[in-house]
């Protein structure tokens, strides 16, 4: 049975609370995720939360009392608690009803099964969390098996990185790795490290993608350095047609995403 | 002469500062914009602050003292004062060195000459201003003429838009209309409305764009209501390959664009 929790005191609740910060997450080794859609997602990719936390109201749906009791089941801690304390933890005013802790997975680079997925995604210092979920969230719904992030990337277990990428957080894999750990990795075996470049002169259109295909993204101001660039198999142009800047980075590795996964029909 | 001005109480300070806010936006009929690269974009596309602010650092910058320059010629205001005043205005805590308000151009619908470009972008309640200058840049960079919002969007004047637009804002016509002005506006002329649904059958890679295209584009939680999608010329899917969510709204616009775009070819 779920325990009741009042107190903004309670251990498990400042546990919860804690997870906003990324230095009590690597130490706890766990990450927030928020909503009964994402919660859900999670389970359909076989993850449960160590915690579950909901308001009464948010136990009421049948899927959240599914999960709840499937948490409890597999050894979980399940704690009812007011919608005042579930929005100390989210930081949110309007704070989902249910909310999970979850473990971190393991984010070593061989962990990453190239042979599962066509295309896979690379990110280079992705500062902002939002779009490290938006490249999550973009990447399974282009078919990538998972995302890569090099070098000083914002944390993919942050709130705001977690809630950007609506489950895609479960159902793709995750590496970080240095630059010269990742080009080791990718070069022992067969794969396509494809870049974007405002320089390159072949058109993203007409070029041949191969399978699997490595798709590397930079960061949101610099874009990629000049040695990533001369790493890659193959640097394709976006065409622009516009007066003010370029696509910004999350954009420009959707319209490549599907640009890529088209050119394989 | 820029003059200076250093206290917070100072009235175009207080002026400057109240314009993160709506409704003294829409009282004062200004917007504000920060940094030199989107002031430098505004000037390109023939607009000049009304009110120009920076540091003596921001003025260094030879395309800053030109846009100041040119502003004071323009007749229009320059302030020079203080990283912490800049800070207030911009609500940042590294504030941009240099920022302007400026006049907020009309959004009515006859305000948009559809024979200026292929492609036109309509966005449909449309809640997340960072979503409205995402989608601002992405038309920008796919050659659409502009935005026109329907029904209840965020303010494309916000601080958060204008700064996610990185200066399409400038490049863009923007037009606010409620649905029925549009469908009656839309009709009175040749345009093809294209709308993505999942329910869709026609794929997106495989349909026939006219031109003048408007791409109508949901909102982020709820995507297109039925009779807006019934509406439509063509309804399109972009397949999904992912086991979470579908694209975000501004992913799929970005998608669409690029593909609508390729087609022309």
């Amino acid at each position: 049975m779920p325990r009741q929790v009042t107190a903004f005191s309670n251990s498990t609740v400042k546990l919860l609370r804690s997870l906003r910060d990324k230095k009590a997450r690597r130490s706890e080794g766990l990450f927030l995720a928020e909503g009964l859609r994402i919660l859900t997602e999670a389970r359909d990719s076989g993850m449960l939360p160590e915690i579950v936390a909901f308001s009464p109201e948010g136990a009421r749906h049948p899927l959240a009392a599914e999960i709840i009791a499937a948490t409890e089941a597999a050894g979980g801690d399940a704690i009812e608690t007011t919608a005042d304390i579930l929005s100390k933890m989210s930081g949110k005013d309007n704070p989902q009803m249910l909310l999970g802790a979850y473990r971190q997975p393991a984010t070593s680079l061989d962990r990453i099964d190239r042979s599962k997925a066509p295309l896979w995604i690379v990110a280079q210092a992705l500062r902002d969390p939002g779009n490290i979920g938006t490249v999550l969230r973009t990447g399974d719904a282009a078919g990538a098996g998972g995302l890569i992030l090099i070098d000083d990337c914002a944390d993919p277990f942050s709130v705001e990185a977690v809630r950007a990428s609506m489950g895609a957080l479960f159902t793709q894999a995750i590496a970080t790795a240095k630059w010269v750990e990742f080009v080791s990795w990718l070069r022992g075996n067969d794969g396509q490290l494809v870049g974007t470049s405002l320089k390159a002169t072949q058109d993203y259109l007409a070029a041949k993608y191969d399978r699997p295909c490595f798709l590397l993204i930079g960061n949101e101001q610099q874009g990629l350095p000049a040695d990533y660039e001369a790493e890659c198999d193959l640097l394709v142009k976006i065409p622009m047609a516009g007066r003010a800047d370029s696509l910004n980075a999350a954009m420009a590795t959707a319209v490549m995403a599907f640009a890529i996964k088209a050119s394989w029909r």
